[in-house]
């Protein structure tokens, strides 16, 4: 974009509450020892963080307070104020409320005012959105620094008094699944040393003619009793999202024209610790160091991206080149951007 | 930017169902004469359009259905085929279900496909959001052609065996000043005659520090039954939105130096028929020709620009200049665009 350019300076992460293992999980919902091995076998989730508290039922902490918490730590690591944000985005499936957008909340907490907001409604890709709109903002001159954050939460889809006991595999394993928490990363259209060049980002739906892979629903007063708010497809997910993330793979890398060799680090879709061990030997990097943060906080959907570049920032040297990966089930979405370190 | 624009080739509108006068509302909900003449004297909205049907309850368009019809009106008015956009957004306050998010099921149905698509969580200011970054991505290059999109249904929020007529005017004034639709328009990078070059679009978060003025709750499984989804500060937006929209409007006429005699059509925010005009006469633009249609359709939330659009298109000569403003109480927004005939 004649010569101007975005970089990721620093990022920030919050997780609700403690760990909860597998045991814990087992313990709580009365379900028997075999349940455990068949998780750690065939999922390979092993910790989550959840906003509810599983034993009061509580909402401990709002999508607001988890994304205001860090925001402020991604702005304390870049060493930016409030007052030098031009924008903020924020990617989530599961916005506190429909009105405000939890964006504007959480730019209230954070003393950030007067600025434009965008709140992107999205699944699993919401973050690369959220991602792709800052930096296109910033690219058209929109402003100097960005806000972008990527945050979810099952707790309003969670009934922690339904008894799970009974439920088929297929209903009990999005409490297995899933984690709570938000991420959050500044832009600039300057560099400093250590920050990330935002090379590329890719977006795009596939879901024509395809039956959604997941659908959440929402319930106003008009309706009836929530009932069977999260659906999955399962054997759906499992067949398209490798083969989905190969292809977005290959197309960051076409349009960079980088050598499948000269990719230091990968940051794969993160379904399961299982699944994602077998997207990755998909993805064919054998050179890349695997970034995956799964198996320790479950899917954290919009709020992953930022915990696998939390771990990978730190790591990388100047001219270390990262790609990340993120496929929407719900009615099917490739996304993906490329980084390299300055 | 460099010499890049966009520019607006068509629009397309749609309603769900008939005309709904406060006389039929009056009938089916049991409120006495004198509340026809209260909604006459005080709000001045006459009719609206409903995708729930107020006798049987059920929903009889989705937000999809209206995103569609009016999709598939502004793709033929503009003569441009689903193969040729290179992105849609939607904005929207009230989408069907959380994922996948309706921009990917409307972009379905219109047979757009292998783009990206984004959908901006917002009240009344997410036509304008997402006229904004379609208008950014077009800049930057992202792609030729555009599908806008914003669209709003009350539906979900609906009780029709709620008890009414014992409920305060706060609560009862809701049913009265919206109604449902949706409006598209598409964007080319290319300008054809009659076409409308997106000259400038205002975006700012005003609400610092400040309580939202609407409050619109959604509810999963993990909540008890929904009550009290939507609370509104009557006084508060009334106090709030007319010199908010005074302050944007300024803002837009400054960016580009147009002064308030070279404003041909004016586009105000959409609140109800009276406060319509009160906004509007605070505005001060005697000049101008005011487009409102809030009085015939009710408050349709984020359709409303593209109502207001679709009136004043076929109205405007080259040179014709028109500015639109909207105000989102819930957590305070100020946005407006400006369009001139190319």
């Amino acid at each position: 974009m004649d010569g101007r350019a975005a970089y990721l300076l620093a990022v920030g992460t919050a997780l609700p509450g403690p760990a909860l293992s597998n045991a814990h999980l087992a313990r709580r919902f009365g379900l028997p020892g075999v349940w455990e091995q068949w998780v750690d076998t065939f999922i390979g989730t092993r910790n989550r963080h959840l906003a509810r508290d599983l034993d009061t039922g509580e909402v401990r902490y709002s999508l607001t307070d988890m994304c205001e918490t860090a925001g402020a730590r991604a702005l304390a690591a870049a060493g930016v104020g409030p007052d030098d944000v031009d924008l903020v985005v924020l990617g989530t499936s599961s916005p506190d409320r429909l009105m405000p957008a939890t964006v504007n909340m959480v730019a209230d907490r954070l003393g950030i005012d007067g600025v434009p907001t965008y709140q992107m409604q999205s699944g699993c890709t919401g973050a690369v959105q959220a991602l792709d709109v800052a930096h296109k903002l910033l690219l058209v001159g929109r402003g100097r620094t960005a806000l972008v954050l990527g945050a979810d939460s099952c707790a309003k889809h969670l009934d922690v008094h339904a008894d799970t006991s009974g439920a088929d595999p297929a209903e009990q394993v999005n409490g297995v699944l899933f984690g709570d928490g938000a991420g959050a990363a500044v832009l600039r259209t300057e560099p400093v040393p250590g920050a990330l060049e935002v090379r590329h980002v890719e977006l795009r739906l596939v879901g024509r003619g395809r039956a959604p892979g997941q659908v959440v629903e929402w319930f106003g007063a008009g309706d009836g009793p929530p009932t069977a708010p999260v659906v999955e497809d399962y054997k759906a997910i499992e067949e398209s999202v490798p083969p989905m993330a190969q292809r977005t793979l290959r197309r960051v890398l076409d349009e960079l024209d980088w050598q499948d060799d000269e990719v230091d680090y990968l940051l794969p879709p993160q379904l399961s610790g299982r699944m994602t061990a077998r997207i990755t030997a998909a993805l064919g990097l054998p050179g890349a160091y695997e970034v995956s943060c799964v198996a320790d906080i479950g899917n954290t959907g919009n709020a992953l991206p930022f915990f696998q570049l939390e771990q990978v920032m730190p790591k990388m040297a100047a001219g270390d080149r990262a790609v990340g990966v993120a496929i929407e089930s719900s009615k099917w979405i490739e996304a993906g951007f490329a980084l390299e370190a300055v």
